[in-house]
């Protein structure tokens, strides 16, 4: 390991802990050991089974938050993996194991970053902390939306926040994520009368009152998204109806259907839109609603003009803006009035077999977040 | 005992004995020592674990068949019913057990109609024969059809056939069913893509590819039937997509359906306007079809006219015809070019808990089955 970059080093130490979520195996220990070391005060904040802390150095001015996850989706078949997937391997320049990409290879470039940082400016101006949890992967309940509560009741502030998330797609850098869609889910009930297939007219199909209900959804044009945004989507995840019997009619049918939205909507404007299309097609009906998380957005401005020019300076291009993808805790965070943005290593891999991450682009990500801290605290002042 | 008639007594005979499909549990026993009395010729055809027999008395003339079945659905929970399900016992004048309306009353009724039928007439012109299954509530398929398929390799002929399915509504011989639609179920699978929620663009959904289709279908008018059948009757039975995750879009979409068609189409139009319809909507699909049987009509004629004057006679109402319900053996039959009538006691109770039958109607549907012997064999010629 003696010619291995130091972030290297340290994300091949977290990977090698098997912390499928929400264990942490450890892995939140040795970000902490290396935090305190640079005079960092560091809280733990457990929830439940969920590990999570909240370390700050610094007690004015603006607060940048790296913000991250160390828990991993679950392996799959570790016989199909080239390396044991908790025993981190380089190979032709990639270094494989899971949690390389999302997240570990990430948080291992915030420590050094930071490490970099402090020893060049120790009595740099402003706040710089981490927010890191163990259940991202999970239910995320007891995890960063937690932590936040407890951070907005003491009046904690955060002003910018860089998500470790895998952001980019074929360079490191070359996508930054400023937002995310919104994201909430139906689960609907469709009510008729069972009966049997010979005497359909002492039953009502569940099946046939829906489907044409759902066709319309599915056939909706709910808005043309923004600039930043692409298009409101609609998707059916699951349905079933049905006894098993082929001669009986069903009594209901259940469907759940998600919702991706951009900040042109929200809940309530997507809700009434769907109970009108159900009203419409006169369905005896039951939903239940799961809000996920309303979109956020953050617009270029400080945070982004640094991040750009880091990038621009320590991987060689000019990253682009999406907001497309999945949520993540960025959405969280979001609610704190901070600005977020996600920056990570390439994706391409995340929660597959074989994850893994071109080893040269973590101490890359941890020049291009040495950079941000830069711009934001020394250059700019 | 003593004071019961002899049909209740052979109905309670059978009854006690726990037939749950496929069994027979010695029905066909009791039923075959009864025919052979009368100097009937039985022939025991099993096939695999399904008991079956084919009895006839009489050489030549035109061949009077009584059919049915000795097994039984199964009891449901025996702490709901009334009497131990096979311990019948007659309350308030009702009978009650598992099987008491379908049908070993009509088959103990069918026993001793021709008990006393060839007592007053011991040199009858024609022949009368039974055949009689033990798996016309399972699979039906080692049943009346293998049998039927022997017999016509053979070129044993039965011109009518008289089914004991319990087809009376209100009172005994209200309605006697002289046909039914034919029944045939498809198999669909609906290929899409699977993917995830977020990156709709990269998924495609096939709930959302079926629902216009299977719409389309629910709200076709398939035909208007005919004097005899109502129209042809579609039904979607079963639908399940979806991985239970709710941010994944699912890669297939599996449904099955059925339809109860009327005599004025057959399989091969229904199939051809579905298909018709599936490429319409551009579905990549499979479809597994299943054919379970053809419509049958019996006009009215001479087995009808008779059946009528022994109802008139003996139940003292005129019947109704009708083709509406369920497949029944009686398609079986109707291959081998017989005028197939169901005739037998009121159906309220089938399959349900506390089945039971009025016990002084099976006496008087003995009646009605040698007054329609006599009718047929004796007082037309």
């Amino acid at each position: 390991m003696s010619d291995l970059s130091p972030t290297l080093k340290l994300a091949i130490d977290l990977i090698s802990r098997p912390s499928v979520t929400p264990e942490d195996a450890g892995c939140q220990e040795v970000m902490i050991q290396r935090l305190e070391k640079l005079g960092f005060k560091v809280e733990k904040m457990p929830f439940g089974k969920v590990k999570n802390f909240y370390a700050k150095r610094g007690d004015s001015g603006p607060n940048l938050c790296f913000a991250g996850h160390t828990d991993v989706v679950p392996t799959g078949p570790e016989s199909e993996w080239k390396v044991p997937p908790f025993q981190p391997e380089i190979i032709d320049g990639m270094l494989y194991g899971r949690g390389a990409a999302d997240m570990k290879g990430s948080l291992a470039a915030m420590v050094t970053a930071v490490e970099n940082f402090v020893q060049a400016h120790p009595n740099h101006p402003g706040q710089i902390s981490f927010l890191i949890t163990s259940d991202e992967e999970g239910p995320f309940v007891d995890g960063t939306t937690r932590v936040v509560d407890a951070l907005m009741e003491r009046n904690e502030k955060v002003d910018w926040c860089i998500v470790g998330e895998p952001s980019s797609t074929k360079q490191l850098g070359d996508i930054i994520k400023n937002g995310r869609r919104g994201s909430f889910s139906g689960d609907l009930t469709v009510y008729g009368k069972q009966g049997h297939v010979a005497y359909p007219h002492l039953a009502v199909n569940p099946i046939h009152l829906a489907a044409p209900a759902l066709a319309e959804m599915a056939n909706t044009h709910w808005d043309n998204g923004n600039d930043f945004f692409p298009p409101t989507s609609f998707q059916v995840s699951n349905i079933q109806a049905g006894t098993g019997a082929t001669n009986v009619v069903p009594g209901t049918l259940k469907a759940q259907f998600n919702f991706r939205f951009s900040s042109e909507l929200d809940f309530d404007a997507l809700k009434e839109r769907v109970l009108s299309i159900l009203e419409q097609h006169q369905l005896e009906y039951h939903i239940d609603w799961t809000y996920n998380g309303l979109p956020f957005l953050t617009k270029p401005g400080e945070l982004v003009d640094a991040m750009i020019k880091a990038i621009e300076t320590n991987a060689g291009i000019t990253p682009e803006l999406s907001t497309s993808g999945g949520t993540s805790d960025g959405r969280f965070i979001a609610k704190m009035g901070a600005q977020v943005v996600e920056l990570g290593p390439i994706n391409a891999t995340i929660h597959q077999i074989n994850e893994c991450v071109d080893a040269n682009s973590l101490e890359q990500l941890s020049n291009v977040y040495s950079g941000i801290l830069e711009n934001l605290f020394v250059k700019t002042k």
